[in-house]
C-alpha cells in the first residue's frame, strides 16, 4: 500500500466522525473569511486590542506605502539589503491585503496589485540567487525555505484581493509568478520539497496555500501528499548534515504534520523549531478548515495540530521564553508573532479556551483576521484567565514512543526543571541525552547553552549556523549530562544518534512538593546504561525547592566520566582544595573540549563537596556525594574560538575515573538572595551539610542526605518495577524499609 | 586661629542672614517635631504614600515584636549572624519609635524601651569585638563604623520614646548605654572620631544626635567639631591605606562637611560613598536646624548639604544606578534607604521642589517623619514633577579647584557619558584619571569595573575589600584611560595621588548635539601631561549620537601607551587580522595586568581598525584612528584570580609604542539594535568609514570622519586658550579654518 492512501483513508475517517465548519465560498478564504470580514467591519472600534493594532499595522504600511516599492535584484545573506528587503516586502503584502478586505480602502488593493505585478515582470527571469551556501537555493533569497516563507505569506495577500483583481490580471499573476513559483519550490526542487522537515513544511503550505487561493486542486495535492516521483537519492544529505531521503518514507504536508509532532504534540526538534514550524502548520491547517472542510485538518491524528500549541506554551520559561532545547536561539519566546498566530488560532478554531486570552494579552497584539477578531473580543469582555504553566511529562516521536521531555514546576514557577529523554531532533538534534537545565522564575540557573548562530546578524557568518555549532553546542560536554571517555552520545554521529531515543521509566508529578522523574538511555555509549533519576523536593524547612540529582550509570568495563553543571553568575564559595594555574589551557583536544579551560582543579575532600555561586542576585549551592579520588574542574568556555562565536560560560565539572558502575549523586539548591541596594543578604548559606550514596545495585538506588539543623533525609528510587502500585522492600542499616511506587522519601530525623 | 573659631564664624554670619525653623521644645525633637507629629496623626489615611508606608513598616516592625529581642554577644563579621542582628536591631528600633509616636501605641514604647534596656545590661562589660581586622574595632560590630550606625539609628529611637520614659529610666540608660557609647566612639577612639573621613562623618553624626536628644551640649560641640587633643601621631593609616592624621586639618562634623564636598555638592570619594555619607549628614543636618536652629546648618558653605542630594541624584544613569565611580558596587541607586531619607529632606527643608517628587514616587516609599508626610502630601496633590538629568560638569575638591567630573547626556539619557578628572578621592580613591564610562540609557557600554568587593556577603572575605581591589580595581588599567609603560598613575600610591589632581580645560553642552568636554592631567606620570577631549555628537545623518574620543599626549621622552577600552558585551566583528592563541597567558605581571589574559593580539592595518560588539542586543562600533604599527589586544580579565573574585569581563586595548607626543583618536558608535524574537537587525552597521588624525600641536589637535554615504566631518580642539569667545585660526590643506570657541565642528562634504 502507498502511503498516499493510509493518509487518505484516515483523513475521509477523520471528515465522517467529526462535524466541520462550511466551506467557504469565494475570497477570501484563508485566514479571513468573507463572513469574518462582515463581523470585523461592524466591530471595529469597539474591540480595544484589534483596534489597537489595526492602528499600528496600519501606520507601518502606510509607512512603506510612502517610502515606495523596491523588488531589488536578489543577492545578499541574511542581514543583507536584498535579503531584509524582499521579507519586509512578504509581510507588509500581507498586512496590505488585510487592511483592505477590513479598511475597505484600495489605495492597499493597489499597492499589493502594484507590487505582485513588480515581482511578475521579473520572476521568470530570475536565475538562483547567486550565494551558493543552501542545498536549495531559492531565487528571491539564498535559500527556498526563505523563498516559501515568501509565498506563504504573499497567498494571504492574493487572496485579500483577489477579487478586487481582473481576471486578466489574475490569469498573468498566476501564469508568470504564483505557478513558476510553487513549481520551483517542489517539482524543481525535490530535495526541499519532499523531506520530513521543517523546511519541507513551509514548502508544503506554501504551495498548498497559493493553491488554495487558486483553486488548484493539483498544487493542493502536490502539498498534501509530496510529489509522487522526486527522483532523489536516499541517504542524500543537507548543509546542516541532515538526511534529505528516507527509502519509504512518507512525504508532504500530512507526513509532516504525521511523522515530527508526537501525540503530545511535541515536535521532535524542540520548541525553538517548533514555533517556525507551527506556523505554516496551522496556517495552512487553517485555510485548509475553511477550504477543503472534508479534509477534518484539526482532528488530524487526535487533534495534534491545536494540541501543540498547548504544548508550546508549556515549553517556555516564567518569562515565556521557549527552552533551549537542541538548535535553539535564547530569547526567542512566545511573544513572536507565529506565536501571536497560533495563539489566536488556536483560541478561534478550538473552542475558546480562556486561557490562551491570558497569553494574548501579554502578547498585547493580534493577527488581523477572523481568529484575532475572536481573541480581542474575548478579552474585551473579560473572559481570560489565567494560563497556569503545571509539571508535564511529554512524549516524543510520532507514535509517542520515542523517549521525550518532562518539565517539573514549583510554585508559581520559582522553580523549573527540563529534563531531557527525547529522540535525536532530526538534523537539529544535540547529543546531550539525559540532560536537563533549572530555572528560577525566568532566570536560568544551570543552562543548556543554546546554539552558535546569530540569526540575521551578517557580520556573524551570514547569520547561519558556525563552525562551533558543531564543535561545541551540539557534544555532549556542552550539556548538563555524563559524557563517558571524554566522547559525545553516539560518538557525535547523526546517523547512530538518529536510530535510538532514550526511555522514560517514570514520571511522579503529582505531588506538587515531591515530583520525580526518571529515565534511561542505553545506546549513547555500547555496553552502558545511564539512568537518571531528578527529584525536585520542597522540604519544609527548607526556604526553596531542591533538585536531587541522580546519575546511575552500569557498564561492563570500566571508564572515565565527566558531569558538568553550566552554572550561570559567580563563583561564591567552595569548601575544597584546588589548584588555579596562572596560564589556561584547554581540557581536551576535540568534541568540544578543545573549547575548554581550565581555570582550576581539585580533588574531592572526604566530606561532600560543596560549590555556591550567585546569579542575578541569588545563590545557589551544589552539593556532592564524591569518591575521594573524584576530580573537580572549574572549566571556563572560550577555547580555540578564534572569531568569538562563544560566549565565555563556565562549569564545574565532577571527574570519575576508572569505574563501571557508579552514582553521581548530586543536590542543587537555590536559597536566599542578595540587594545590592539594601546590601543585605538574605539565606546566603546552604541548609545542606552532607549526601552521601548509601545504597546502589540493578533494583534500588538510596541517598542520605543531612542539613545544617541536624535533620536526616532517606531517598530511594527503583531501578526497576516502577509502576505506582507496586509495592518495595529494601533493608538498609539493618532496618527494613516498605513502600510502594517507584520512590521512597521519609525524614529519618527520629530515628 | 584655631579651625574651630573660623567655623564658629561662619555660623554666627549663616546664622544671621538667613532666617531658620524656631527652637523645637521637647521630645520628639530631630527628624519628628511635637507639630510634626500632630500633622501625622491628623493626616492619617488621607496620604497614599504615608499610609502604604506606613503599613508595611507596622508589618514589618509586628513580625519582630513576634519574634522577640535578640541583643546576642558579638561575635561575627558582617553577613553573619550576630552583625545582622544588631544591624537589624538598630534599624527595628528607629522604626518602632516612629510607630509609636504616630500611632500612639505603647506596645511600641514597650519594645523600644526593653530592648535598649537589654543593650544597657550589657553594654558596659562589653569587650572590643573579637573580630580584628579593623583600625577601629567597636563593640557591637567589627568595626565602629557599624556601631555609630547604631547610635544614630537608636538616637531617633530614643527622641520618640523619651517623654514616655521616667527620668530615672532616662538616667539609667544615658549613664550606662549612651554616654558610654559616645565616649567610646570619641575619646576612646579618636583615630576613627577625629578624621575627615565618611567613617567620622557617621561617629560625629551619632554622638551629636545622641547628644541632642540627651540636650548634652558638651557631646554636641564634640560631634561637630571634634576631638581637641586626639593623640594622634600624623601620618597614621587606616586598613583601607587611608591618611588617618593630617596635620592642621580640621576635624568633626562641620569640617566633614566642609572638606570633602566641593561647592557644587560633590562627595570627593563619589557617588556611591556620597550616598552612604550623605545619610548622617542630612540625618543629623535635619536634627540640627530643629534642635539648634542658630547654626544655621542648612545654609552652611551656600547650602552645600542640600545641593548635595540634587549632584547625586544627577550621578546616576537612567535606572537610577550610581556611576560607579571609585570604589564602588554596582546596583547600588537612589533606590536605596539612604536616598529615600535624603529626597524625603531635600523636599522638606528646601523649598519643595516638586521633580524630587518625581524620585519618590519611583522610590514607592517615604519615610515616617515630618519630611516623608510633605513628600507624601505633595504627591497625593499631584505636584510631582519629572526629575530630567542634564549634562553637568562638578567640581570636586574644597573649594571647587581640584578637578571634577563631568556627565554629557543626550536625548532622555539614551546616551551618558560619565568623564572622570577628579581629585584622588581620599582612600577610596581609584588610579585613574581622565577615565570614561558610557551607558545607553541604563546600560554599560563601556564600564567602570566598580570594586572587588562584595558588601556583607560574609562568604567572600567576610563582605570586605578583598585583595584584587587593590591589586585590580584601583589600577589605570582596569579603567578606560590610559597606563604609560604598565604603570598605574602616581604609581599606584596614595601619598602621590591624593596630592594632585585633573584640571578642567573647557566643558561646553549648551548646544544638545554637539557636547565636548576636555580636561588635563600632568602629574600622573611626572614628565607627560596627558589631555582628553570627548565629544558627544548627534549627527544628523546617523541613528544615534557617537562620542568622539581625542587622547592627546605629550611626554619628554619616548613611551609605551596602553588605552583599553572595557566593552560589555559579545564580539561581533573586528575588521584588522589577529593571532588568538591557544593556551592563554597573562598581560603582564603586575599593576593590574597579572590579571589579563590575552585572547587575541594584532596589528593595526592601513585603514580605521574597527572593532563591534553587541550588548543587551544592540550594536556598537569603536573606530580607531591608528598608526600601522600599534598593536591591539583583546584582554580577557581573571588570570591570577585564585578565589575567583573577578569577573570575566573583557576589554580590547590599543598599544602605542616608543612615542613622546602622539594623539589617541577613536569613535565610540551605537548604533543599531538586535531582537532575538523577531530575529531582525535594525542598522547593525557602522556609518563610520575613517577616523584620521589630521593636525596636532601644542596649540590645535583636529580629526577627519568619513561616513559610508562619502561625507566627511572635521572637528578641531584648542589645546590652549580655550575662552568661549576666543577666536582661533587654522591653517589646514591650504584652507584656513576660522571660528570662536574652543572647538570647531564642520561638514567638509561639500568641500
Amino acid at each position: 500500500m502507498k502511503p498516499i492512501h493510509l493518509l487518505t483513508i484516515l483523513f475521509l475517517f477523520a471528515a465522517c466522525t467529526k462535524p466541520s465548519v462550511g466551506r467557504s465560498d469565494g475570497h477570501p478564504s484563508l485566514l479571513m473569511t468573507k463572513a469574518g470580514v462582515e463581523s470585523i467591519r461592524a466591530e471595529l472600534g469597539n474591540v480595544p486590542l484589534f483596534d489597537a493594532t489595526l492602528a499600528n499595522v496600519k501606520a507601518e504600511v502606510d509607512a512603506e506605502i510612502e517610502l515606495g516599492i523596491d523588488t531589488p535584484i536578489p543577492k545578499d545573506f541574511s542581514g543583507g539589503y536584498t535579503h531584509e528587503r524582499h521579507k519586509r516586502n512578504f509581510v507588509i503584502l500581507q498586512k496590505a491585503g488585510a487592511l483592505y478586505q477590513i479598511l475597505d480602502d484600495e489605495t492597499y488593493a493597489v499597492f499589493v496589485r502594484d507590487m505582485l505585478f513588480q515581482y511578475e515582470a521579473i520572476y521568470k527571469d530570475l536565475p538562483l540567487h547567486p550565494q551558493k551556501r543552501s542545498y536549495a537555493r531559492g531565487k528571491l533569497f539564498w535559500q527556498c525555505l526563505n523563498d516559501a516563507n515568501w509565498l506563504l505569506y504573499v497567498s494571504l495577500a492574493y487572496d485579500a484581493i483577489y477579487e478586487w483583481l481582473s481576471v486578466d490580471e489574475r490569469k498573468q499573476l498566476e501564469a508568470n509568478l504564483f505557478r513558476p513559483f510553487a513549481d520551483f519550490l517542489s517539482v524543481e526542487n525535490p530535495q526541499f520539497f519532499n523531506r520530513v522537515h521543517n523546511h519541507s513544511t513551509w514548502g508544503n503550505a506554501a504551495v498548498g496555500m497559493i493553491g488554495l487561493v487558486m483553486r488548484d486542486d493539483e498544487l493542493v495535492n502536490r502539498a498534501l501528499y509530496g510529489l509522487e516521483d522526486d527522483g532523489l537519492v536516499a541517504g542524500a544529505r543537507d548543509d546542516d548534515g541532515g538526511l534529505i531521503k528516507v527509502e519509504g518514507q512518507e512525504v508532504g504536508f500530512l507526513a509532516n504534520l504525521e511523522e515530527p509532532f508526537s501525540p503530545d504534540g511535541y515536535y521532535t526538534e524542540g520548541p525553538y523549531y517548533q514555533r517556525y514550524a507551527m506556523f505554516p502548520f496551522l496556517i495552512f491547517g487553517q485555510s485548509l478548515n475553511n477550504v477543503r472542510p472534508e479534509l477534518g485538518i484539526l482532528e488530524y491524528k487526535d487533534g495534534v495540530l491545536m494540541k501543540g500549541v498547548g504544548t508550546l506554551l508549556n515549553l517556555a520559561d516564567a518569562d515565556g521564553d521557549f527552552f533551549p532545547l537542541n538548535d535553539a536561539q535564547k530569547g526567542m519566546s512566545y511573544y513572536t508573532s507565529s506565536l501571536v498566530s497560533a495563539v489566536n488560532i488556536a483560541y478561534h478554531m478550538d473552542g475558546n479556551d480562556p486561557t490562551l486570552l491570558s497569553i494574548a494579552e501579554k502578547q498585547g497584539q493580534v493577527t488581523l483576521d477572523d481568529a484575532g477578531l475572536a481573541v480581542a473580543a474575548g478579552l474585551r469582555d473579560g473572559k481570560a484567565k489565567p494560563f497556569v504553566k503545571r509539571s508535564v511529562s511529554l512524549s516524543d516521536g510520532r507514535d509517542g514512543t520515542e523517549g521525550g521531555v518532562a518539565v517539573l514546576r514549583h510554585g508559581n514557577e520559582s522553580l523549573t526543571l527540563v529534563f531531557k529523554y527525547t529522540a535525536q531532533g532530526l538534523s537539529h538534534g544535540h547529543y546531550d541525552k539525559l540532560s536537563f537545565s533549572l530555572y528560577e522564575h525566568g532566570d536560568e540557573v544551570l543552562q543548556d547553552y543554546g546554539m552558535v548562530r546569530f540569526v540575521n546578524i551578517e557580520q556573524k557568518g551570514g547569520g547561519n549556523y558556525l563552525p562551533e555549532n558543531t564543535s561545541w553546542a551540539k557534544q555532549t560536554i556542552a550539556h548538563n549530562t555524563l559524557t563517558q571517555n571524554g566522547t559525545s552520545h553516539f560518538e557525535g554521529k547523526y546517523e547512530i544518534g538518529s536510530q535510538h531515543h532514550s526511555v522514560l521509566s517514570f514520571f511522579a508529578a503529582s505531588s506538587p512538593d515531591v515530583q520525580v522523574v526518571s529515565a534511561i538511555e542505553a545506546n549513547a555509549y555500547p555496553g552502558t546504561e545511564m539512568r537518571r533519576t531528578m527529584a525536585m523536593i520542597k522540604f519544609r524547612e527548607f526556604q526553596k525547592p531542591i533538585v536531587l540529582d541522580l546519575f546511575k550509570v552500569s557498564s561492563d568495563r570500566p571508564h572515565r566520566y565527566d558531569l558538568p553543571f553550566w552554572y550561570m553568575g559567580q563563583i561564591i564559595d567552595a569548601n575544597f582544595e584546588y589548584e588555579s594555574p596562572t596560564e589556561l589551557a584547554a581540557l581536551g583536544s576535540q568534541n568540544g573540549y578543545q573549547h575548554l579551560y581550565v581555570e582550576g582543579s581539585g580533588q574531592a575532600s572526604s566530606v561532600s563537596p560543596q560549590f555556591q555561586w550567585m546569579n542575578k542576585n541569588r545563590f545557589y549551592t551544589l552539593t556532592s556525594a564524591t569518591r575521594t579520588d573524584d576530580e573537580l574542574f572549574f572549566a571556563r568556555l572560550g577555547a580555540n574560538d578564534p572569531d568569538f562565536n562563544l560566549r565565555r560560560d563556565a562549569a564545574l565539572i565532577l571527574r570519575r575515573q576508572n569505574v563501571s558502575d557508579t552514582v553521581f549523586a548530586n543536590i542543587v539548591e537555590p536559597h536566599g538572595s542578595y540587594s545590592p541596594v539594601s546590601e543585605l543578604s538574605d539565606n546566603p548559606n546552604s541548609s545542606v551539610s552532607e549526601l552521601k550514596v548509601v545504597f546502589d545495585d540493578s533494583r534500588y538506588t538510596a541517598v542520605s542526605m543531612k542539613d545544617r539543623q541536624g535533620r536526616s533525609y532517606l531517598f530511594v528510587v527503583a531501578n526497576k518495577d516502577v509502576a505506582s502500585d507496586r509495592t518495595h522492600s529494601l533493608k538498609l542499616d539493618d532496618q527494613v524499609l516498605t513502600w510502594t511506587g517507584p520512590y521512597y522519601l521519609i525524614d529519618r530525623s527520629g530515628d
